[in-house]
Parts: structure tokens; sequence; C-alpha cells
């Protein structure tokens, strides 16, 4: 079989080349392109899609593929064949014309969205949206024999999570929150107007990719630029960038999107190298992804060990805006809980809630008990329900997220909160094996939490789906109880 | 033919974005790439140029071309089936098997050279360059009917030109330059120690880039970095970017570096946006595009009008290093004529002598008159005739530039010298057509220039070869006649 394994091998790595490619056209284009580069940028990303795109689905993969299935491999290639039978059957089972009609219907749907979110005019996308669902069921039929309709779009993000579980364990997480964020909320507000001063840019910069640096990003494989909207690329194991943004009155948007993008580098740059060129070699679904961004950010970089090490320096850095805040005032302030209606600027803890909202509305219009003309009702009811305010307007309703008017119903939000509910799980293995690491935080040192999560994650690719990693980590299947206590134990303390 | 115009345009269109976006991958390389990103994007580059090539030599590209070569066609889309015709010519005549053999062999004989270099051994590289000479002869014979067996070699680069007439028009410029050389350089050193002192580097880049735009080059398409070595490249004609090299002790690399860089970007941004993603939109050969840059760089850049209203700018940007130093001796000291061992480092004069030492060498050796065995020799022999000066090793003699041990031998210098003899010869046609240049170039104004250089030359891009472009803007053929011209005006004012 080894013949047969070269020539997959082969395909895959001119595919992954061409992908490679487009991603670094990409981060050219929100980085320092001109203007004037656009158009023909447009293009240039479009061939090389559908070059990749047309090598995948080439039925030569699938005979290889078929042959393969029958061999005996050793445990990486039988694990690529495996992913990549998945990544084939849902590249080739959706039709190339409903595909080129959905995609020719997307870019006009984004088109009236950004038309519309403005102007706060739900009607004038109800049409398009309605068109997005019927053709969001049309895309998950052409996967059959699922359980629940979602399934096969969840799957594309969160591959082998499953609506009705996830809905259960959201269902409890929501059971947690909706109290907490009124316990919270009840007490006064933190105040954080330490963090709104003057904060030179040049300064912020350096202090963020210092602490990146400290986490174990390496510099060698990577960098960090400057875009409108902070993210994490990647063009081969080598070559992991991440960007931020930069605010001058608001110390906490570059600090924490540099170490949330570091979480998800980290991920990628702990590949095992062997990976490389292949599909194994990319993170293993969106929420586990997710659980490292969040993981780095949140329960490691907004902790109260991590700032009693960097405060100090913090305060070193910027003597004037902060060298009269104490420590618990800046901690209280970059952990401020409040209710609040957009998703991208809510905290921690009712950040989930944001998300579960999105999820649970997808599943109901996926289902046809939601109609679309009823989603803005439906919208400022769970919002009441869940959160206790209300949208003055759909703009900042259901028009909110770009995610149903630019791709399908289904399957983008649920990523969020299993990757916070995934950094508790995690990060209470790595505590288990380790309890020296709160310490080792607290004294700015990152290299046993860093090691145990190559070792039990990052090193693993795509070689375990979501749901077997979790397995094979933690000994059982998805559960919120430690994210559950690791939000209690640190809002116990901040909030009494 | 509407139909098969429009598939030949579509498979093009696919091929140029190809070549663009491997062309943002190299300069991405030599810009901003971490290191750990080498061995992915030589591979990345590597796959983007083998399916362009694919798709290039496709017989039905052939097929296409043979049918609209009998159609009637507008003259933008004959031009465009014609200049195909060539490239495609180009890139099917040469076999395969003798492609792949001459880039592994290439591959070898660069590492080869890079050792040798240095321990100055060329008996290290003589097997290696001997083969070389062996595939460049191959290579030229893949297009029989050659007057010269350089002159398929040539075209690569300068299609059209002929070895036999190159040469001839060569030996008239040496018989000018020779004696001018003796003259210029009996004559006492110009004195260019003011252009050594120290210039910190971000006043040097943002002086160099104001004179760029003023030049016209538009920042909406387009933008400078700095890399190792100046290059201009081209994403698609609305992305046209160069770099620089900024040295702190030498005011002159960053300078005229970035204007040189400058006059290739006019070019390209000067062509028919009409032409957008079609092999027309290009510069028309090496000898034209270096035209641009050295007439950009040089007669207008070292001019003495330039520098009487740019001068005044110079010295108020960096006072302590130039307040003292007269006009007179600035101007001297960036046109310093001196006898010179090293191609790069020389000046407009003698620097024709260094490449038309290398083009005559090419010439003996592919004609076997002229042995690898005794290249050294006819090396040093070469200089003393021409330069009277003889390198003392190797390593700055025959091992000096990488080209000879990079690709074939032959048709790689000779597009140099072409440049500096057409940035002469359209220069007077410009001042013949606007006297007025002259004067406003006094006054830091170049759009005058600038449009007769876009409606004569770079809005064409590929429509006509070089030697049809020559003929139709000057009416007749290559001539020497006002370069010299120009050099004796210019350098008899200097040297007296």
């Amino acid at each position: 079989m080894q013949p047969q394994l070269e020539d997959l091998k082969t395909r895959l790595h001119e595919i992954n080349d061409l992908n490679g490619a487009a991603a670094v056209l990409n981060w050219d284009q929100s980085t320092y392109m001109p203007a004037g580069g656009a158009p023909a940028r447009g293009r240039q990303m479009a061939t090389l899609g559908r070059l990749a795109q047309e090598k995948f689905i080439d039925p030569a993969v699938g005979k290889l593929l078929d042959e393969l299935e029958k061999a005996e491999l050793n445990e990486d290639d039988a694990a690529l064949v495996r992913i990549t039978r998945l990544d084939y059957e849902q590249a080739v089972k959706i039709p190339p014309a409903l595909l080129s009609a959905f995609t020719e219907h997307s870019a006009e749907a984004y088109q009236k969205w950004a038309a519309a979110r403005p102007a706060n005019d739900f009607a004038a996308v109800r049409e398009s949206l309605e068109k997005t669902l019927d053709f969001s069921r049309q895309i998950a039929d052409c996967f059959p024999g699922y359980d629940h309709i979602a399934d096969p779009l969840i799957d594309f993000a969160d591959y082998g999570m499953k609506a009705a579980s996830v809905r259960e364990v959201f269902s409890e997480l929501r059971g947690e929150l909706v109290p907490l964020v009124q316990q919270i909320t009840a007490q006064e507000e933190a105040d954080d107007s330490c963090l709104h001063l003057l904060y030179p840019e040049d300064k912020q910069l350096a202090f963020g990719w210092e602490i990146a640096k400290q986490y174990g990003y390496d510099t060698n494989r990577g960098r960090q630029d400057k875009t409108h909207h902070p993210f994490m690329t990647k063009f081969s194991l080598g070559d992991v960038r991440i960007t931020t943004r930069v605010k001058e009155n608001n110390l906490g948007e570059a600090l924490f999107s540099t170490l949330h993008e570091t979480g998800h580098a980290l991920y990628e740059q702990g590949i095992n190298m062997a990976y490389e060129g292949s599909p194994l070699a990319n993170g293993t679904s969106a929420g586990v992804h997710e659980s490292q961004s969040r993981l780095w950010e949140n329960l490691v970089g907004r902790s109260r060990p991590f700032w009693e090490h960097y405060y100090p320096q913090l305060q070193a850095t910027f003597p004037d805006q902060l060298g009269r805040v104490s420590l618990d005032t800046f901690h209280r302030a970059i952990n401020k809980v409040q209710k609040s209606l957009i998703r991208t600027d809510a905290d921690e803890v009712t950040y989930n809630l944001h998300v579960m909202i999105r999820f649970e509305l997808e599943l109901q219009m996926l289902e046809g008990t939601l109609a679309i003309k009823d989603l803005p009702d439906a919208w400022h009811a769970a919002y009441e329900a869940d959160l206790g305010v209300r949208a003055p307007s759909d703009a900042n309703g259901c028009l909110q997220d770009v995610h149903w008017y630019a791709g399908v119903i289904g399957g983008s939000f649920q990523g969020y909160t299993l990757g916070n509910i995934l950094s508790g799980l995690f990060y209470e293995q790595a505590l288990a094996a380790h309890p020296e690491i709160t310490a080792e935080v607290g004294r700015g040192q990152f290299g046993t939490l860093h090691t145990w999560l190559k070792e039990n994650i990052y090193t693993h690719g795509r070689k375990y789906t979501a749901p077997e990693l979790i397995e094979k980590v933690t000994g059982g299947p998805l559960r919120i109880g430690p994210y559950v206590a690791y939000l209690k134990g640190k809002y116990g303390e901040l909030y009494g």
C-alpha cells in the first residue's frame, strides 16, 4: 500500500500548499496590502481555493482512500486516512450546483445584511435569511442519517459533537450561569476606569508581545502584526502568525487579544512536525481551538497569580496611569461582569449566555419550530430571560452577528462556549497532573503548563476528533463541572 | 472566435493568479517571514510555479492559439495572441526531461558556487560550469533556426534582440566608454566622504519615499518595505511594490535604490489597466524595464537640475551632515567615477564595461571559442583591457556574479546595458517632445515626463516587443548616440 499512501500524501501536500498560499494572501490583505490590490487579490484567493477544492474532490482521492482503508497502516497513517475521509465526504457530498448556488446567495445575503444592520431593517434581510435557512437544510440533507438536522452542520466546525448532547450540556450550563450572573450583577459594578486612560500603542504592543513569548510562543516560527480584527493564521507549522488591534484608550484590547491569539498559535505551533503538510497538521475542532485561546487569555491571563507577577511590571510600564491603582482594583477591572447586549464585548461569565442563545435559536430555526419572521422577537425574549436585558433595536439584536448572513444557519456558534467549557476541563487535568502550575503562573513561568498541553493536546493535531481527544485527556465525555467550579471560585473571590 | 478568445483569456487569467500569488509569497519571504517558514515556503512557491507551468503548456492552449491566429481580432487581442504564442513556444519547446535535469543541476551548481566563491576556488565549480554550458547549448538548440546560439537565450529576457547586433552596439559603446573612463579617472577622484557620515534610517527612508511619490508612484497601488536586496514586484496592476535597503553610513544606498525601483514600478503601474490579468500586463523586456529604473535613478535622479531643487531639502533633513557641504561637492560625490572590480558597486559610466565584459565572455563560451577552464584568465584580461584593473582573486573575478551559477550561460547580462542605452534614447525623445522637462525637473515637477513615458512606453505593456517599441518611439533601431551624448555632456561638465 506504500505507493497509494505516497500518492495520497503527495496530493494532500499540494492541496496544503495551495491553502497555505491562500492564507498568506489573506494575511497580506489584512496587514499590508494597499487598497488598489483588492480586486485582483479577491480573484487570486478564489483561484487558489478553487484549485485546492478541485484537486481534493478528484475521484482518484476517493479511490485511494477506499484502498487504504483496507490496508494495515501505522497509527498516524491510519489517522490520516480516517481524517481525510471525513473531509472528503464533507467535500464531495454537497453537489457542486448546490454549493455554487449557495455561495452566490451568501454573497448577496452578506451585502443585504451590511446595509440592513446600520439601518436596523430586519425586513430587508428576512427573505434572504429564509433562503439561507432553506440552503442550510439542503446542505444538511446531503448527509443523511443524522439524529438532528444541525448535526452535519456542527460537524463542519466541531466534528462529532451532536446537537442533542450539546443542547443538554448548554442547558446545564445555563442553569448555573443565569443565577451566577444575577448574583454578581446585583452587587456594585467593578470600576474599570483605570483601563480607559491613554496608553501609548508601542508600549502596549511591547508588553503583550513579551508575555506571548513568555507563554512559549516561538518567534522563530511566527510574528505579530496589526489588523482591524485580531486573528491567528498558519502558513505551515513553521510559520504561525498572530495579529492584534490596539486601542490607546483601552488597555485590555491589545493585551487580551494578544494572549487569546497566542493561545491559538501555541496550539498550532505545538502540533507534531511529522504531520507538516497533511490534514492532521491542524487543530482538531473549533471548540478545542477556542479552549486554548480562552485558557491562555482567561484562566491564565486574567488570573490573580498571573497579575501578582505581572502587575508590578505593568505599573512600571505605565506609571502615570497605574502607579496608584491597586492590584485589587486592576484585577476586578479586567474581570468586570455586566449584562450587555453585544456578544463580542461580553465578559467571561456572560459571554456564554450570548452564545447559547444563538445556538438554541439556530436549532429551532433548523427544526422549523421558529420561523424567520419570528426571529427578532425570539431573540429579545431570550435576552430578557437569560440576561435580563432587551436590545432597543434589531441592529443590536438578531442583526448583530455576521454568521447567519454570510454562511449557513447552524454550526458556527457552539464552538465558542464548547471552548470555554473545555478550557476549564483541560486546565483541571493539567492542575491535577501538576499542582505546581498555579504557583508557577504566579512566578511568570509557563513551561510546565505549556509542556502538558503540548504533550496531551497540541501534538496530536487532528489525529483525534474532539470527542476522542476529550475522552483521552479526561477519561470521560464533555462535562461542565470544572469550568463552573472555576467560574464560581474566581468570581466568588472577586464578588464575595 | 469569441468563445475561444474567452477560453484563452480565462486560462491566462488563472495562470496570472497563480503567478501573482507566488509573487506575494516571495515578497513575504523577503520582508516579514520568520525563519521557520522557509522550508514550507519553498515548497509552496514550487507548487504554484509548477501548476502555472502545467496549465500553460496544456496542448489546449496551443490549439486555441492555432485557431485564434487565423481569426480577425482587434489590435489588443491580436497582440495578446502574438505574445502568448511567443511565451508558449518558449515553454513547450524545451522537453520536460531536459528542463527538470537542468533545474536539478542548477540547484547543485548554486550550492557549489556558494561554497566556492568565499573560498576563491574556481576549480570547485569548473566541472559544474561546464555542465551548465552544455545545458545552455541544449536549451538554445530547442529553438532551431537561430543566427547565433545565444539568440534563443537572449530571447528569454530581451525578446527580439540578436547577439550579433547587440555585440555590434556594445562594441561601439565600448569604443566610447574606455577612453571616457580613462579621461575621467586620470583626474582627481571625487570626494564622496560626505555620503558616508551617519544618516539615521528613518529620515533616509522618508526622504526617498517622498521623492518616489513626487515622481508619480501611486501609493494606493503600492508600498515600500525593507529587504536585503532591493527589488520591485507586482501582484497585479493594482499592487506594485518596491523594497529598499538602508545603510546608515551610506546616504546613496537607500536613496538611489528607491529611485531605481520606483522607475521599475512606474513602468508597471503605467500599464493599460485593460491588460490586467493577461501576459500583456508586464514590462516588455529586461532592457526596456532597466531603461526606466536607470532613467529615474540616473538621468533624472543624479542630474544637476534635480539636486538644485532637492539639495536644500536634503540639507534641511541632515543639517549636521550636509549643512556645510556645497551642492557642487554633493553632486560630484553622487556621480563619482572610479575603476572598480565589482559590477554591483560600479558607477554609471564604468557599469556598462562590467556588463559588456560578461556579455562577450558568454558569447565566446557558447560559441566554443572560450573554454570554461580559460574563463578566469579571460576575465582578468578583459578587465585589464577595458578597465585597467585586475582582481586579486577569482572571487572578485569570474566567481563574482551568481548568474552563470544559478541559470543558463547566456542572455542574463545584456539587459543592464541595453537599459542604460535605452534610457538615453528614450529621454532624448521625451526632451525633444517637451523641452521644458529639464526645467520642470529643476522645480521638482515630473508630470510632463511621467505622462510622456506612460503614453509612449508604459501603457503598452508587452503589446510591442522591445525592437518594435524602440522603432515606434524613436523612429529607428537601437542606437547609442543619445546615451553617449548624455554621458559626455554630464561628465564633461563634472570633470571639465
